[in-house]
């Protein structure tokens, strides 16, 4: 069974049927969701939205995506109503656009599958060649699910929330300006924890920490792992390292008034939340995870070393 | 008895009493460790075993220490009989002893309270200007209990276990010979996970972050979660960066037929097991936790941002 | 004169006399230059004007420093003025500061020495409790000189220069946005050397590698070399390593015109010059050497062990 | 003409003739010495060297390479005899190889090309499939020549020379026992630099920097600088980072009484050192540098990108 915390990966496979034929499938209206303003996404979108009309299945097109394929004769509706009729939700373009789509999709519990459209992702790993194979197996109850943990940040000003958003990757508390160096005071839990002196600080989920955490010099840390970590960017102190910490903690980030107006917040590097002097940033584990869907042959490890090229060493020469 | 998942740290304030007198201390025996062969603990010990006496508590003193104050009239007893018939155990010397005096009593279910002798310690916070202000506290039921994570070792040759060990901070495979790399097969939950091309692998608890995994480029990992990380030492490809996982993995490593001659496995830097070609290395939670007592003030962040000098920046002024 | 590649220390004894004799001081007309808009520079720098008066030497005052001390009777000069006249300056504040004035005064071959009025600095390293005693050293001859590298930038559009500016930490290609990672082409003698997917590029001298590089994981670089160092900033490659040139390599970097419109490049933290599509930024050494006095006693290793506190060790405790 | 410090590339295009023909070769005497004990070598061997000998080349096999083909017909030959009669010397295995003929023949002043057997190597750059396109345009005077800086290391002890060794990549002082760190006194031209208490201390050539260097968190220094790093092993104090010196300086380690026991000198991970208690190790940049051969096509940054794979980004999708 899947308490609330859980975030482990359950196999599903309901029914064994041949692929092609789908008497049973596991889901019956799907959500097509695609990177909005990029054209070479309509050829697969195009692709999937038949190939699911074929199997008889109701598809419902995102708003934004319909405008790629303007004549599908596709019902088209909006990001809401997806949300709340749809019992899957496809993806096709990149981890970006799994992140935004997973953040829009968060409070109505809805499985999110992705197609990258480029180069294999973290999030987005179904390839456009796997599909429909990939697709018809996930459709006959050949997957996994893997339930990831948010972010939910809060901006309080006089006591107020001025500003809230979700984040599946980091959320990043930055300068925008190189001149100066950012004072960051954390307090875990109400506890002081530190002053950072850097040029920001990154609070990463496990899925966030393949990202830019990990540019930063964080760690990888298993999706599994109910953590966050902290990653100061360029801290000025070589010993501020990075901290993983219990996901239950929550995170208060204080920015000194004197440094404050050139400060951000940003949420998956997508949506930015505007500071004043004396804001406080409130930082806590969703209460909601995503429900992620891989094929029934995913395996993180082997998408962490496909990802950071772990089978090509510097030297794998015999002769050195 | 330890309930699900809990790791987290238990504050105890049974009695409130005037300092110095204990009508009602919390514990009854008291077993007293030091570091063997260190001249200047002698004084310490004399300290506090006096002081414990005062309170009419009983002393049970570790064998290896009763040659330090040879004259003492203390009762000597055996490490065994330490853990059968003592509630706390007193530890003098460092975070090296601590470790020492923690593998050594896990099975036994007892409290650990470490007096540090020259610098503070990470497991030692005690200092000994501290006593006997601190020591009375904890006697009086004024302390904080921590449940620390163990891993234990095993070296299976053929099927059978030839070698074990637990370890409160680390496990380390490691080369002996600086001539060759070794490549060390790493497997998660019978899943292969990399093979490090290394001067070694490390695999530590998060009381074990801030030691010689830290110095490996791993990140601080908070003691209450229940986790551990793999840190390849020097690693040969670039992208081999600390992995943190579940402490429910069972890790297991396979050591190359061509190098395992060179290679050893090391439990907290104090106990070694010795390999054979083929052996494979089991690596998992112990079923109990350390319990280590803390002072009633005791602060995780605090003690991290001394030992790690947090306050201390690089470049402080304010004409920087 | 600088011979060539000579960028070593030289020391300097032209006179031994007792202190507070002064019958033959080496330098006659003495700049004084502090950081504006801090109150607090001004009783330093009244001391140190009076002990100069005292020896009956010519002190030329800043004139953004004299709104420090409005009634102090000094002569006021231009920056222009303290460079064609004075054959010291004096510098009040901190690195930031000396920073400044190296630049200002780089074209006028004068010798610049750094009071701090904070904590030590790399650059500023005469403590006000040791003035007199060093200043009367320095002035007698007793002093080393270094000679530090400069560079110099230019960003060409359509083979026009738009702008320019001196470094003497470093030069940084930046972007303004946390939301994305610039792409920044480098080639070295026009030969391309790789596209840094970052938050920017480093390009330090030996002098700046103690500042921001540091923090973004370059080496330490001794002052007497030759040598620049470029160091990505968070690169999305986790090989993209630093990497150490040779002084005399002209770099060049060009920004894709995707990502120019939110590119600054940065000198010293402190001057900026504004990017359009397609620019070119060419970073080459500077043909002349910035001339640095330090008291007799300097010594670099010492003031980095003081610097980044490399007597403290994280364990030091003999029972560890 | 190539001065005594000078290790930049020399471009040398003596004459343009037809590949196959050779009226002028440039080299007449060539050693040919390949990866002892490498069965897979003997194929390789003999093609070259019948090839050298169809354009009426004298060829000397260096005597253990003698055994890898047996019945070749070849003149046979010592090291000290290569060293004496030839002209270039060609190395067939891998960089490993490549380092122990240079180190070996240093002092005869004769350049020596690498091929490489396996994967590209930083010093074995010509790959078996380019011979013998690349070897007749070597013959034929088409090629770079890099002088490379290398190590001199000398184990002195009561005054007297117990041990030395060469090295072109590393030196390296280091612990044997994974129990204890040990301290490593530096010293730089007799001034204190620092003591590391880290896993060991490695010295390395600007050649050497990407090798166990760059593992242990060091730059990537130009082959052009006349520059050595110093980078502390897994050091326990987190700000003891890699330091850049100049190549003329002479560094001198001592090592505490207490560990010496277990430590030992290895250059370039192949010669050992044994050490005593007290020892000092003095090591120095070699009064002779190696005369290492390219391919007229080569170019260093294209091997730094090819070899540490930086076209290959993490993320590179236009979705991301």
């Amino acid at each position: 069974m899947l308490g609330a915390g859980s975030s482990t990966m359950i196999i599903c496979i309901f029914s064994m049927t041949q692929y092609g034929t789908m008497p049973n499938p596991v889901f019956h209206t799907i959500g097509l969701i695609s990177k909005f303003g990029d054209p070479n996404v309509a050829g697969t979108l195009n692709q999937v939205a038949t190939h699911l009309r074929q199997h008889q299945l109701r598809v419902l097109l995102d708003e934004s995506s319909a405008q790629l394929i303007p004549d599908s004769g596709l019902e088209v509706a909006s990001r809401t109503t997806i949300g709340q009729e749809c019992d899957l939700v496809i993806v096709m373009g990149g981890d970006g656009s799994m992140l935004n789509a997973a953040r829009s999709l968060v409070n109505y519990d809805i499985p999110i599958l992705g197609v990258n459209l480029g180069r294999l992702g973290f999030l987005a790993d179904v390839s456009p060649s796997e599909i429909p194979h990939r697709l018809d197996g996930v459709l006959n109850g050949q997957f996994r699910e893997a339930h990831r943990l948010l972010l939910h940040t809060q901006v309080v000003r006089n006591g107020k929330i001025t500003g809230e958003a979700d984040a599946l990757n980091d959320v990043v508390v930055h300068k925008r300006d190189v001149a100066r160096m950012i004072d960051v005071e954390t307090f875990l839990d109400g506890r002081f924890l530190n002053t950072y002196r850097a040029d920001g600080l990154i609070i990463s989920t496990p899925t966030g920490s393949t990202a830019y955490a990990l540019a930063s010099g964080g760690p990888i840390i298993h999706p599994s792992l109910e953590a966050m970590v902290l990653v100061p960017i360029c801290p000025h102190t070589l010993t501020h390292r990075p901290i993983v910490i219990n996901a239950n903690n929550t995170i208060e980030v204080v920015l000194n008034a004197a440094n404050t107006v050139n400060t951000q917040v940003t949420c998956d590097g997508q949506v930015s939340l505007p500071l004043e002097r004396g804001d406080q940033i409130m930082i806590r584990k969703h209460e909601r995870k995503v429900r992620l869907i891989h094929p029934i042959n995913h395996d993180y490890f082997k998408l962490l070393r496909a990802k950071l090229r772990w089978g090509l060493s510097l030297e794998a020469s015999p002769f050195i």
